[in-house]
């Protein structure tokens, strides 16, 4: 056994099943080590896409996938959706591979300072020193990257560590990473909180990491009940249970100035694996803080602890056990006929949601105010971007699809932030995933234009515009979808919006929708 | 005047007029300053575009472009160029926006170790501290980018920088830099390698850098004249001046068998602003260092020397002025017909390549071997990939045809190579670029199934050809470039393709053409 084949199966010895991959030369023997069938393999044309698969899936499942990337500049192409994902708490093992040790010494032209790119993206770096320290080095890996939260776990795999002979019989099996997240806040902080939402005051408890879904939610829903404490998300949230039946979540806006209007009447913030609300970017004249003054923040679950047995916690200490959350009743959601807008692709997706979707939203501006209306569609995970970066939508959405292969994925994209990483789209295509890429072609990076005002740059001029508008030439999103083998629909009405998603869930497989704005 | 203005001004004051940008919120202000009529801003909808775009441009100018960048992530997406571009030694000033320092304390979602990023592929990297600290940074930046070799040269500007005022009463004027790359080896070393010569013993020559150009390129032919040495490149090379007129230069091949018996029968090798061949990857059973055992390696050039004055130097140390170097003569090539191949590609191409063309190499397995053959064309630049870092091709021909808005581009690029950044063909059609790109489909990571076998891992098994096949889908390349605004042709005869090269050429703008392999 050489090193690349100890490697593949420590991985999945490890529950590491998946591997997004976009292999070179100096990756060979671990793609021959991938003909083991307990390790799916899937090509992605860009290592952006394979990072953010990565992402996607852990989002999903819980647990790591790998990637293989190619040397220092492979891992530089997927450092941006690394980055989403570590602002995600999303855990991944990176494969690098690297030119063999006693090449290194010449300078060749591949070779850069791999550990010094992947450390400010990543919880642990390690470099393989030999074929018989694979395992090992792989085990801590899927051990790191499995912690709660999610850690970036980056192993650089040089050439002959990964072709030479182990000299291990067998590779030494290693037990999964235990369960993560066991990590209980202490009582006295739990009683703390207790008498800070008895004693009446307006409080606002902001939900984020594994807190937003299963009992985790539930166990906030009951709080707000029994306390008449408001719920909330941050404006950006790793994944949301919303929709018919589950418990409401409201959302603090992103822009600044509404955000600290939303929170002003508050005496308290109760944060949940997560910290008090801060603006997104700074602005000349604008706070970086968007609470009150008079404000008070406390912590009562910290990242590395476990939500659920926390808010638990929390109903206990106050009697709450027998109170009932409200949860989400259905809207009826009619049909939108005519104008495409924010409100009506916000209504036509409500309705066309089917049960148990996926919903990824990098919709930017499309999207921004109007996502609360699809609140009572029928039962979904929402998904968004934690870190920012743009063009991880269509990513992420791949994951997500190997992770849930039963779901239909919809992903929300601007057609600016779509462009980054729209290789995906071919990902999609080969592995026959459940995807529905709608695209929001309003030809533009509008997000930029209100920024440019929110920025107190005033009105931009033509040269600012050029950097800005991105009709010069319109992007033919049919002919791109086709380049890549995923069918395609455009739309311009709300009704044939709604239509055109509602037939994407009967079809297996990847589309792509353009809605033309 | 506030940070940003006096970027722009600083920028253009040091003849740096030219910004490849992909902005974000952080770079508003820097936006405004683009209305700077002495700036040209081009939009590109990818970072690696950008960067890549900035090689290009320095490689045919000489003098750096500079490039906009959004925050760590946006940088991250723009190393893979950049490491390709420090391994050309172009010159290139990236801006890098931040968040205003008062932000970062709060760890916003966007925010990242932007220097740690920076650092390893940059030369030098500087964060601004204050607006009236910009010119100066500025100005050692375009100073640092301009060093001969050329430099990455990384500013990092936050938004407080950019638009709080300078207080300073116009931008001060600092000199543009200084012409580089004065500096010459001394005549002792100059001696040394004349007597290597007069020895009559086998030598080669390798010239690189700006060696393979101009008076120097003149100067190394008369030296083989009167020496009977022979002069080479290494396989890849920064830019090359070739075709009938010029004097030729051999190429040492890329594969590490042949590149051995290739260098076997040298003394001496005498390197010019390269180092001794090295193997492109390491190999479990091949060396890296490709001279024979009794071989002598002498450096007649550092990097950072004069090549054109240290060559004639030697010219006149060998007296040899008076000798005329023996120049490429033309070859009449016939328009091939039939059947595509390497060969009959590189025939085509030689007969369509223009005068004064910019032919930009990627295409690896299709052109590797048969480059050779298009020695006897018009005369041409040649340029190359020296980083190794595939999606090279298509950015570095937006930026060499921007510096050369009089001479046409082709681009040749393997199918899997393009799609890393193929959101350059956005660009080529916003800018109405005189660049012709030649995919070479043949729906494979074509020179992973050598490697494989280089590797000795002998053949692929189903699974991992499954990671080096990219033929489900095929990429649909004629939609891919009409989705961009690109004229695509496709072609499956040779004759198709020598005629499609050449109604390229009379037609103004990008055009796109697919050989179907």
């Amino acid at each position: 056994m050489n090193g690349a084949e100890s490697l593949v199966q420590t991985l999945t010895d490890q529950g590491v099943d998946i591997c997004f991959a976009n292999p070179g030369t100096s990756e060979m023997h671990f793609l021959k080590a991938l003909e083991n069938p307990r390790m799916r393999s899937v090509l992605c044309l860009f290592e952006g896409v394979c990072t953010g698969a990565a992402d996607g899936y852990y989002r999903m499942k819980g647990t790591p996938a790998s990637t293989l990337l190619h040397l220092g500049p492979g891992l530089a192409n997927g450092l941006a959706n690394i980055h989403n994902a570590k602002r995600a708490s999303s855990g991944m093992v990176n494969i690098v591979g690297d030119h063999s040790a006693a090449h290194l010494k010449y300078d060749p032209p591949l070779m850069s300072d791999i550990e010094g790119l992947a450390r400010p993206l990543s919880h642990w770096v390690r470099r393989v020193e030999s074929a018989r320290a694979v395992a090992g080095d792989v085990t801590t890996a899927v051990s790191k990257a499995s912690e709660h939260p999610g850690r970036i776990a980056t192993l650089i795999l040089p050439g002959d560590a990964s072709w030479q002979e182990t000299g291990i019989d067998g590779t030494p099996v290693a037990p999964p990473p235990a369960a993560a997240g066991t990590k209980v806040p202490d009582a006295a902080r739990i009683e703390h909180i207790a008498r800070v939402l008895r004693s009446g005051e307006p409080a606002l408890i902001i939900l984020a990491g594994r807190s937003t879904r299963g009992p985790a939610l539930e166990w906030a829903g009951r709080i707000k009940a029994a306390t008449g404490c408001r719920i909330a998300t941050q404006f950006f949230t790793a994944r949301i249970e919303r929709g018919v039946g589950r418990v409401p979540l409201e959302r603090i806006p992103y822009a600044v100035g509404p955000a600290i209007e939303y929170l002003k009447g508050f005496r308290h913030i109760i944060t949940v694996e997560t910290t008090e609300p801060i603006a997104f970017f700074s602005y000349p004249d604008k706070p970086s803080l968007l609470k009150s003054p008079g404000t008070a923040v406390h912590s009562l679950i910290e990242t590395d602890e476990d939500g659920a047995a926390g808010l638990r916690m929390l109903v206990e200490a106050l009697d709450a056990t027998n109170v009932a959350a409200v949860l989400q009743s259905g809207s009826v959601t009619a049909v939108p006929s005519g104008a495409l807008g924010p409100t009506s692709i916000a209504q036509a997706l409500a309705a066309a949601l089917p049960e148990n979707a996926i919903l990824v939203d990098e919709s930017l501006t499309t999207g921004r105010e109007t996502m609360g209306l699809t609140a009572g569609a029928a039962p979904h995970d929402l998904i968004n971007n934690m870190g920012g970066s743009i063009g991880y939508g269509t990513p992420v959405a791949t994951g997500a699809a190997l992770a849930c292969p039963d779901r239909r994925v919809f992903c929300m994209v601007g057609d600016g932030s779509a462009m980054y990483t729209i290789q995906s789209l071919w990902t999609h295509a080969r592995e026959s995933l459940n995807i529905t890429t709608i695209i929001f072609a309003n030809n533009s990076y509008a997000i930029l234009k209100a920024e440019y005002a929110n920025m107190g740059a005033g009105a931009p001029g033509a040269r600012a515009l050029a950097m800005i508008d991105i009709d010069r030439p319109r992007i033919d999103w049919l002919a791109m979808a086709k380049s890549m083998g995923v069918p395609a629909v455009a739309v311009d009405t709300a009704e044939a919006f709604h239509r055109a998603m509602a037939n994407s869930v009967h079809e297996p497989g990847p589309c792509l929708i353009e809605v033309r704005l």
